[in-house]
Order: C-alpha cells, then sequence, then structure tokens
C-alpha cells in the first residue's frame, strides 16, 4: 500500500481530505502541530479525526511561532468576527500565521522523506481563503517542484514526490457533499478561530461563516456545537 | 538601514556567512535551531558568534527533529569517520536532514515577513556538500521563487524576498580567507559533526576533514581545539 502524510488541524477541510486519501487507498500518516494556536481544541479534534479514521500514525510536531508572531492566532489580536465576503478576500487577514504552510509543508517533507511517503495531502482552498498567498495553486506547485529538488527523490532516480491538494478549486458546499459522501463526522471537528472554553464555536469569525455558509448551501444540517449569543 | 535574517549554525560558514552581511551594511537578525541536534555546543558557539558582531537580535526556535528520525545528527547513529573526498560526494550521508534546509529556510521566512526583512542569507555551498541535495544552486532559486508565492510580497506589490547564498560556490579555504578578510574569530565557531562534551573537536567526520583542509588550503593557521588523538 502506498504511503500519504496528511497535513491534520481537526477542521473541517482536514477532515475531508483524511476521508479522500483513505479512499483512494494510502495508508495514513497524519501530521498536526502543536504551534502556538491559542487554543488546543484544535489539536483534541485532530486526535479525533485520526482515531475515527484508523490512521497508521498521527505525529505532532512541536514547534513554536509565536517566536516571531504576527498574526491573530498565535498573538493577542483580536480574531475579527461579522466581517462580509467581500472583506474577507479585500486584505490578507490579521489570521493569516507568516509562512506557515511553507513551514508546514516543509516538516510534512521531512516526514515523507523519512517513511517514503510520496504524496503529502494539505488542505489548501483557493476560493474561501483568497486572501491568504499560501492558499493558491501556483504555491503549491512552487512547493512540489521544491520538494523534488529538496530531497533525495531530486537527486536519485526515484519517484517524484506529489503535493496533492483535492480541495484547492471546490467551494466550501463541495467540500462538506464530498467528505458527507465519505462518511466524515463533521460533528467531531472544529472550525473556529476562537472558540470558547468548551470549544463551543463562536459562529461569528470568518471561519465559522464560511462553515455555516457551506452547510447551507449544500443542504446538510450542520452538527456545529455553537456558543449561544 | 536594511534588514537580513541570517541562519547561524555557530559553524565556519554561517560565522563567515554573518560578516559578509555585516559588511554589506545589513542589520543581522540571526536564526538558530535547537533541533534535536546530538550537542548542543552547536548553539554556544552560535550565541558567540552572534555575541561578537553586535548582531540586532538573535532568535532560537526549538523544534523537534527526531520526531520523524532519519539522519546521524539526530537518531543514534554513528557519524562516520575518515572517509575520503571521493566517499563524501558519493552518496548522500547519513548526516544528511531530511529537509532540514526547507524547514530553516521556513522559519527565516516567517521572521522576515514579520520583520520586514527582504533579505534571507543561508551557509550553503554547493561544493563540499554535494550529496546534500538542499545544497545546489536550483533549490536555493526554487526557495526563492516559492518564498515570494507564499507570503505577503507575492500577492502585495512590494519588494521580492531574496535569498543570498554567497558561499554557495566558494572552496571551504574561499571561504576562510573571506572570512579572515572580514576579521572572522574562527576559533569560536565549531563545525564539528561529533565533539566531545569539552566542545572539543573529533578531527575525522567529513565536517572537520573538510575544515581542516580549507586552512591548510587558506595557508591560515586553524585555531580549532581538536580531541588529543
Amino acid at each position: 500500500m502506498k504511503k500519504a502524510i496528511i497535513l491534520l488541524s481537526g477542521g473541517l477541510d482536514s477532515a475531508t481530505l483524511v476521508a479522500i486519501a483513505k479512499s483512494e487507498g494510502y495508508m495514513l500518516y497524519c501530521l498536526s502541530f502543536s504551534y502556538g494556536q491559542r487554543h488546543s481544541i484544535e489539536l483534541e479534534a485532530a486526535d479525533r479525526v485520526a482515531s475515527s479514521n484508523d490512521v497508521t500514525e498521527h505525529k505532532i510536531a512541536n514547534l513554536d511561532l509565536r517566536l516571531f508572531g504576527g498574526s491573530a492566532l498565535t498573538d493577542d489580536i483580536d480574531v475579527p468576527k461579522d466581517r462580509t465576503a467581500d472583506e474577507m478576500v479585500a486584505d490578507i487577514p490579521v489570521t493569516y500565521v507568516p509562512a506557515r504552510n511553507t513551514i508546514f509543508l516543509s516538516f510534512a517533507l521531512a516526514y515523507a522523506e523519512v517513511i517514503g511517503a510520496k504524496d503529502i495531502f494539505i488542505g489548501v482552498n483557493a476560493l474561501d481563503y483568497s486572501g491568504y498567498p499560501d492558499c493558491r495553486p501556483e504555491y503549491i506547485e512552487a512547493f512540489e517542484k521544491l520538494a523534488n529538488l529538496a530531497t533525495k527523490a531530486g537527486v536519485e532516480d526515484i519517484d517524484r514526490i506529489k503535493i496533492q491538494a483535492p480541495l484547492l478549486q471546490m467551494s466550501k458546499a463541495e467540500i462538506i457533499s464530498t467528505g458527507t459522501s465519505l462518511d466524515v463526522d463533521y460533528s467531531i471537528t472544529i472550525s473556529c478561530y476562537d472558540p470558547d472554553d468548551k470549544g463551543l464555536a463562536c459562529g461569528h469569525c470568518d471561519s465559522c461563516q464560511l462553515r455555516i455558509k457551506g452547510f447551507k448551501e449544500a443542504g446538510i444540517v450542520d452538527p456545529t456545537r455553537y456558543q449561544e449569543q
């Protein structure tokens, strides 16, 4: 069986990603990060997703991106709430973590090289996250090129590494429909940038808004537990 | 004054790198890593180099590459000794750490983006380390391309990020001559893959051998403290 590294955050997108890789027959090696994000609830969700998918291995890498700061997800900057769709795509949001996907993919590359995996799955999406530079197709292509120069694959005559981003051009509704057809249990995932202590979603950050809209457009009941307003 | 991120290991090459960036008038932001390497003596040397160069900032990122394994520098694999020059370039050595330069450059990229630096200095060398895939010119070019797609620089119309690798095509003797002309104190640096508890170099690993040969060819007295044989 071929092996895949899956970048797993515990959100809706990466839970769908796991289901897609599983349906394609890969052995699943999941990688999550404790990177100084404000809520550890994300890692608990990642753990639930890994457990419910019978993955071969789930590693958590510790790295403290608070060392550099510069993001609402790692610093004491307020997470924006109730922004319109236009506002979300107008600028690079404060929830953007500098070079985060590059760092995550670099670790996935190390993991892939050590276990001999040729496929790295990442749940980036270019439509909803058009404000994030490292969620664009040209970024993914550039990383794939780099990956094959960076590793033994680039020197020895062996199979190339592929960066698989199956959600790249899907709408949130399409992601949810795809996941639902693959039996993803979205109740165990969390998308919120600003959950409370019990893990209940705020319902107002960009990520919650995109999730709510996605379930609505997909015509699927949203199992997310939101804070009472 | 323009800012530069310098990847600083405490070795001969990165000490020279600091001196070059300093001579070009950059404000120096140094970045070192505690990545599970077998000896912390490396970080002490990095600290000495930073202190003696009046750097603006020196950050140490913690990340544990032992999580993946796969290298003599992070695992309990013996460091090879007394290899010939031909043996050193014949294969990818066991001291290669999978995707290490990609991980290090990714962190440097995050740091650069947060402080607004446009130049990232890395002390890779394509001649002595031809066995390492991530020390080749085409790798550095691919990372520069990626860096400009990964960050705000790629979306907004601002200055491009440059990966500066001034040692790339230099021989070890040329690096030592260059550093000596810039007053680098090589006695405070350490290159050895397998130093003893006191920080004395083994004199036999690939890195020691290249260093010894470099000083000899440069006609400069080697200030390194070696273990008594």
